[in-house]
């Protein structure tokens, strides 16, 4: 595939997930940390030109002498934006006109994608692959924001799990490993550095924790019982009345399971989804087991399947021995983030195909728990 | 006209003034206290659904079973509700669907209407009289909701100022005084049991004060002098760090206002508008002057013209004496309001036509400023 | 008695209070609201020194620099002051060292006294009286501090309750009436401006609402019952989990209270106290009745005992119609609190003796209930 | 010295520490995470008491039943405590107390001591090194809370600073290396585990970031550059107005610096003190550089000196890979808090002799300050 190529079929994946939105939902924005579908669709756009079209293409006029304050997401060397927690205000540009900004600037990038050197070549796979990471994130939003309707809205069926799972344990022996991107394809800055590492033995379990396992952790007081958590997750359980993963609901007897295409009955077989950190430090404590760190993953990985769940791991976000941050705005893209994050590894049902990577390195808060996040449980020998 | 023709009459006023909004926009809430314009359309409706056709049609069948949730605004009486602070997330019921909403429950009404009685016909009257409070709001909510886009967004045209001001002293002696409603129309609970107050010689202006008599309190420094305000008051001036009525914005040496209309110049001569009431009462404290009470208002209302502007007064909002509370759920309509509030009386450029009087008592709590709210002076002789 | 006799006995009433007290108890603050019993302390003395010594004794040498910070309580015009929530931190100056403060700046007046004009006498009348209203202050702020105090700490036995109570309805009938302080005692701006009001017939209850009484109002359901409350009362109600007055607390079946003596069990015939506006309000409306105006109080207050608490009025607490502020920073006394207050009249068990009289205006918002606050009940004939 | 010798020196120590204080002192409490020296002192003789006396000397009798409740901290396992901010409001038991406390205690522990056997003396060491950690807090939390004091109050000198600093770049080569203690001495749980590491090649300073250089970094604007600063550091220093380490203060043109023994001028060759993560991390990033992990800490610390400040690392305080608590409450005492800290290698000038040693993992959240935390910098090769 040209790069023209997969440019337009990452672009058009984007309006695709949307097709069964209604007008309405294009601004939803339930609370800060979630975006609108509406400025996932522009910010994604507002990338494109301010990264590429500005500084690249003499002739290019920006579609909106407002959109750089409207869609700019946290680049401080950008200049000011809309606060975060307002972006389901902005109404006007209406969801017509964000689409006729990205036809403007598809257009546009089209038209240079044929001169295009080398370095506009990375800024477009940096581009299309920072549109993938929000198209994650559109849905996972979109599913928080829906989550409050109490009329259980379906909008899009991704199929929220896929195999029957059946696991073993998988033993890896202590030694030095390579960590980090190897290779000529893309990655993002936070995987780079490739370096060696020493591990100690440890066993991974090939598959993960499911639903079913999980409500015997629930069933046995887990959440009732301080021996298993952290403080702080601890007192997060506790402030927030904390029985079950997000999007669980008793109804009668029967525990249901809000997805995005609606409220189903909570599937014991599948993955368990939308714990945090903190439950899913929780769950492997009382199972006498661990995470794995983010580094005994990446070296096991080739040994299971995954790509159904962010796996929580119990490393922190740091930067790698050579970790070095681009000049300019695009320097801000991981770096500053390093601190007070864990480390997921994998993949979800809602990534877009082709975007993660063994060495892929996913990051949230501990508390979080609105991604598609699961649990794998390690040990050591 | 008929009862019916004045219940269209209303209905079909709250769907013109949204006549120029596009679908995005009737989601909008930007804080608790606003509510997005399709919740006010569609509460409007629920209230005839509810008080009206659930009781009295046995035939009727309400719309949907989760609108009662949905569209209930804090009648405790009729059960849960929607959380204040999520209406706009409530992306569905569609705003088209929320139309035909309207429409199905117009339609019984129209029918039910035909074989009214005169208990029915006081609720209806009552019904349209709640429509006409949420018509303002939809507007004062609007403006507050679409301020916050730097596009400023201009969607209706409501004449925000009106006449050309000049004003007198007016002398009203001492003596009692009737106060309250008294008459066959309609009136809130809150206006009933006239009796008598005895009030002191006062003299109050006939005109409000203007932007321009604004702007030299604040060139005067009134805001940077805690002498002129009251305790809380001047807390609320620095922990927001208050510099002007809301809406306002300098820009260059120019002072601006946001309408919605969109951006003006300020009007020199039109009455000041959105200060609360720790800046009516920091204005009069600075001129050596003070708010009238309501009753002193009620009484010199007659002799000066009034409708541009709600009026704080230096009443808190308290009962009548012979103030009784309706049973069941239409008992909340006011008086559990009756603390940490302030009365505002006059009218403003959002109210519907014929919706004020002499005697009706608007109220809001003293920091709230997203009302057309407005300054008239008076003095103890 | 002179002049320096008042004085002498009121300054010495302050220190009695404390005789009981540890050096440690003297710096307890559990919240903003409450004062540490040497902050009242040192505030009293700082009165004294900054209202008179300063402007009036040339000879007078402040007793420390820094004290003018440390002990100004809300006078902005007297400059900086230690934020309010931070008086417990001030260890120094030392209870020995307040105490020598006390002893400096009373020598200082006792001195002055002898050739002290009229405007002097006013000046220091108005000091002890407000020295008095800190010795009520400080009593009630020690109780609720020592509160938080698992070992339910006893320090000085004040007889929380006097009398045995029974009551009758007392029938006033309506016309015009005086309201406001007149003759040549002392009393604070706010009862100034005697003026005519009229008032209905109405009815009032010689007794207060005793603890048995209060205690049906809760066994009937009356915090679990949204229509008895106010809007914001409820609130406060199940934000707050409230079920009972403040300082009751249930142990086995016998319902106990904390008062300054040690936690004793509950008197039946006790007046309820430690109740705010809105339960006051909410048993009111649970019996049919209804609260007393301030005005309806101060008139029938000759034909009933009163003084074990004080009792919320359904008056909020704004200016009579002749209030006139003093110039300088006593004119900040009373007048910048009228706004989201509510008056209560007569006097508590916790009220120096002599401070009271019909006339009075305490007030509070409405969700406090750390004073002595009682409940008498009155009715609209 | 025979461990009850060690144990009478450790206790001595903490009361010699508040040697200067007055009783008021003794309960300040500024805010949640700092404590009285009154609960320091309380709460480490509680621990001896709930952990050893209780379990192992079968006549003990507690001081009092509800010391158990007044002076656990955190151990969940142990029943319910007084609220953390609140322990500055138990003004009972007092000073004096609490001392016949320590002393009722410690004469139990010396008789038992006599018969000791080795798992008891293993609690003993543990117990002391708990007070040891306790009495830097008890200097932290002191200076902390006695700086909210206008008055500058003096109470202790501890040589805020003691050498001159000079260094050097220190390389270090890659390889593998042992981190974790090993001996026959005492450490805490989170330092076992001794395991191998994998180290690049780096090098780091042999000296602390100084005063003087921290200023450079001020005056080059480095708290006005987003640059420097990790997105999270960036909303504390705004959100806070941060232009200074903490305890700084500028008083005409000079820097001044808050003690234990008063305000001083700042020293320039002093070790920059009072820095949190964030401050530490801009720091290093103005200078190109980086902070240390922890490994390299503890592999370079033979060669270079090192205990006047804490210093700051880029490791995330997290479990080394055979890290195992221990049944019981003591299993609460470190793993429960892994997350969202970081660690901080070496010790200061508050830190107990012999208390600290290589492989002591310090850890706090990056925004505080009020530890003496400094900044030793690296690189990578």
């Amino acid at each position: 595939m040209t790069i023209a190529d997969r440019y337009r079929k990452v672009r058009n994946h984007s309006t695709l997930l949307c097709k069964d939105l209604i007008t309405e939902d294009y601004s939803l924005q339930a609370s800060e940390e979630v975006s609108p579908p509406k400025w996932h669709l522009a910010h994604t756009t507002w990338f494109f030109e301010q990264f590429i079209l500005v500084p690249y293409d003499l002739e290019y006029k920006v579609a909106h002498p407002q959109f750089n304050f409207l869609f700019n997401s946290y680049y401080n060397a950008h200049g000011a934006r809309t606060a975060r927690n307002q972006r389901g205000l902005m109404t006007r540009p209406s969801v017509e006109e964000v689409k006729a900004y990205r036809d403007y600037v598809d257009a546009a990038m089209i038209k240079l994608l044929d001169k295009s050197d080398s370095e506009l070549i990375d800024l477009v796979i940096l581009g299309y692959n920072h549109e993938q990471q929000h198209q994650e994130l559109l849905l996972t939003d979109l599913k928080y924001n829906l989550w409050f309707n109490p009329l259980d809205i379906s909008v899009i069926d991704i199929k929220e799990y896929k195999n029957t799972l059946k696991g073993d344990w998988l033993k890896i022996d202590s030694g030095i490993y390579e960590i980090g991107y190897e290779g000529n394809g893309f990655c993002f800055d936070n995987e780079l550095g490739r370096h060696k590492v020493y591990l100690q033995d440890f066993e991974i379990f090939s598959s993960l924790v499911t639903n079913e396992e999980y409500l015997e952790f629930m069933e046995a007081g887990g959440y009732q019982n301080s021996n298993y958590w952290h403080d702080e997750g601890w007192a997060w359980v506790n402030a927030n009345h904390i029985k079950a993963p997000l999007y669980w609901e008793k109804q009668g007897q029967e525990w249901t399971y809000y997805t995005l295409a609606g409220r189903q009955n909570l599937k014991p077989n599948a993955p368990v989804s939308h714990v945090n950190f903190y439950e899913a430090s929780a769950y492997a404590a009382w199972r006498g087991l661990r995470l794995p760190t983010e580094f005994e993953w990446e070296i096991a990985s080739g040994q299971f399947e995954w790509g159904e769940r962010w796996e929580w791991t119990n490393s922190a976000y740091l930067p790698y021995p050579g970790f070095a941050t681009a000049p300019g705005a695009l320097g801000e893209y991981n770096g500053k983030f390093m601190i007070n994050q864990m480390v997921l590894r994998g993949g979800s049902v809602a990534t877009s195909e082709g975007h993660s990577r063994p060495t892929y390195r996913n990051f949230f808060h501990p508390h979080y728990r609105w991604q598609f996040m699961g649990i794998r449980l390690a040990k050591t020998l």
